[in-house]
């Protein structure tokens, strides 16, 4: 079993980023954007309300406060404002989530933030402690790196989530973006490398080691129809290969049952 | 018993306004800014904590997104963004007193927000609304008007508010702003309408005539030295006249167990 | 002579709204947004930039501060903050002129702003009264209305756009959106209109009366294909016609010369 | 002749910081904020409007755009967004400028941007290309560093900043806030050591060497009652050790003529 999630409500006012519509008939899990770089109170109603009525997952994606920058430019905030920012946008969507009878399932950081809490132990400190202080049944959904054991240290469920479109290095961090072959374009290698992945637990890294991993989520992109044509052929070939889809929140379970 | 309730935690950034400390000497509850037309998480995070060590009852003041307005300059929103907007600032509140401990007691729109909600039905439905589906526990702080019967309708407790520094027509109304004698300046008058309100539940109309009042909660202020000495002699003179002063959600349950 | 002026530069840091690479190989002048509800810096220096290239008008887009908004909803601002946004936004547009070696040919109020420009004598006079004192050499785009009037007597030049898509009363006022047949849909119908009014000065009514129009400039869109299709269309026939297309400057200048 | 200079415009909608009616009184020019960091568009008014009746030079203030952390907070920015950033705070600025019959004298780069385009030669280059592409009689008001040199590399004049309330190592540099004595407390050595500059042209370092130091003007603070009384005495004594106080513009002017 394992859960697809893509980043969802990105769009702001008028504007709008990557085809929800579609990614939400795809998806099992949804990062969505808290108003901070990206998404807006109306934004953020209609993706819950979406995400409601398909049964998938509600996540929320923290960022810096950057809309001009849409959250990928570094801030340097103090620890406790990281903190305090992921407080205010964890609880402004779960306002939406009780709203429409449901509950945020997990946060994962967005954009720079997400890149920063991965090797600063305070912000990923500050992440885990907002989110424990909230509401500790939510999950942090990460890659392993600070923010997974800090979380851990709080008491925290972490999924551990698979970067399918990206290199791995033999010590399962991502190859550095910039370096020749950090990112995969074949579309076919992409697929096969995911129902590897959630089949067998391995990948094979650049250096051609076969590495253990397990991820319980797959990040799944759609900002371009490509990305969206390529999300749909992961999830088909995955149920193809037996593998049975869900939000991650199921997945955790199902594993804690097995364990 | 009664409750006395002051705007708090309207600063921004480096930017201050009220004196917060002092007014949290004296009132029983805060409305508190969400950001929108002031507040920050940091400010939001250091008051709802400042409210849990002293027992002061923790309140959402949501308004329309106009921080260089301050909330004082109408917006036309239409009454679903007023709903997605409540929302969003009654849940980012609601993170930090879960964070600390708490819960969201009472939501009281700010500004213009505030003035539209009590005779524009729609605006009035919207926060209503948004309220009862976040958490229906929390109690509408507001004068009679559109937004007190939109609560009633949504079945939410409503906690009436006694405006003691001006002057009430005789259906009960406050004389508007800009008529003459509208606003009080005599603390003495001010002090002791503010007691028999309590006492007596009763107040004289601009006309003379004996209206009976019966506030849940009293709006103080807190933006200037001598609006300070003020609340505290009202905290004191209500003290000395033998009424308690509780947070809304006690005044309120009292009032429940006496019927 | 006449110009067509569009919408140009709304997007906002990694948003985008509309084709501004084919529109910019229409239109001779462009409404540029100033950052308030649309365009942020990077934006206006690109778009500046590429007028600069193909010798098209550059004009101010100001408006209300609404970003989530995109302008389309009244604030209630007064009369000053209406004349110190413009000012702020047209300055900061004639800054990016300036670094290109260009200056700010007009000024162009947008959205909520524009429509209230045109009715309210207050909001009319800040927005003229902004404009001459920043540069009297700016021109005014408008409908006839307040804004035109108020523009005339601070000594500005006016340009009156031509509203191709929407239906005319017999005053010379639009049909109100909302009316039937307030907008007009059948592109051969506009661009038969639009050549009309060009080269006749004249449009028919509503009730098919003949009124005399003479528009320095005809706005055009570019939100959706079939737009910049029927602007594409438009500028062909107006040159098929023997029209000949020049920035909102040379209109005038041309006709004040004629006169 | 030297010139005095503060920031000024700090405030925020209903928010101020700063007391700018006396420092109104006892400056020579002012760094105004433009939006990003502090100001809006009717302070900007005001303050420009003030400058003008007295004489002040008007200074452009541009920051990060930051509101909630006052331009303190380094953001990992683009030079090229630096650049448009810059061009736009000014340009604003400049229109107020022009609509009280004025110009911008000078540009100042505000809080932390300040502080990395003293030390980073991109960002240096951008505010230096910024300035001088959209009027290059604009000042750069700058300590020596990369901002300086890039200012003198595009053709620009440069007025070196000297700050009276810190320590001196002996490169010319400021000693780095956090080591002890970097900050200097006691008034009457602070006014002194501004006489020496201003009479002298040297200053004692915090080795006790005498160091050549000639600068065009003096930074003073006002966001305490302490800090105006200081910037008053400063002023006062080196009226009566008589040195004129000049804007800066006259100040260089004044320097070249006896070159």
């Amino acid at each position: 079993m394992i859960d697809l999630v893509a980043d969802l409500g990105e769009g702001f006012g008028a504007y709008s980023i990557g085809d929800d519509q579609q990614l939400l008939e795809i998806v099992s899990s949804a990062n969505i954007a808290c108003g901070f770089h990206a998404g807006d109170p109306d934004i953020m109603d209609r993706t819950v309300a979406e995400c409601m009525r398909r049964g998938v997952g509600i996540g929320a994606h923290p960022s810096f406060p950057d809309l001009r920058g849409f959250g990928r430019r570094a801030m340097d905030l103090s620890a406790d404002e990281v903190r305090t920012d992921t407080v205010y946008q964890v609880g402004s969507l779960a306002a939406f989530a009780a709203y429409h009878g449901g509950v945020v399932s997990h946060v994962a950081p967005h954009g720079k933030l997400g890149n920063l809490v991965a090797v600063r132990p305070d912000y990923a400190e500050s992440v885990a402690q907002a989110v424990a202080g909230v509401d500790p049944r939510m999950v942090i959904v990460a890659q392993e790196g600070e923010l997974a054991q800090a979380a851990r240290r709080h008491g925290l469920q972490v999924a551990i989530v698979g970067i399918v479109d990206r290199a791995y290095q033999d010590d399962g961090t991502l190859v550095p973006r910039g370096q020749p072959g950090a990112v995969l374009h074949d579309a076919r290698e992409i697929v096969d490398r995911t129902v590897r992945m959630a089949c067998e637990g391995t990948i094979v890294s650049s250096s051609g080691a076969s590495l253990q991993i397990s991820p319980d989520t797959i990040l799944l992109h759609g900002d371009n129809p490509g990305a969206v044509g390529l999300a749909r052929l992961i999830r088909k070939e995955l149920e193809a290969a037996g593998v049975r889809i869900a939000p991650v929140g199921d997945v955790l379970a199902a594993k804690q049952e097995a364990a």
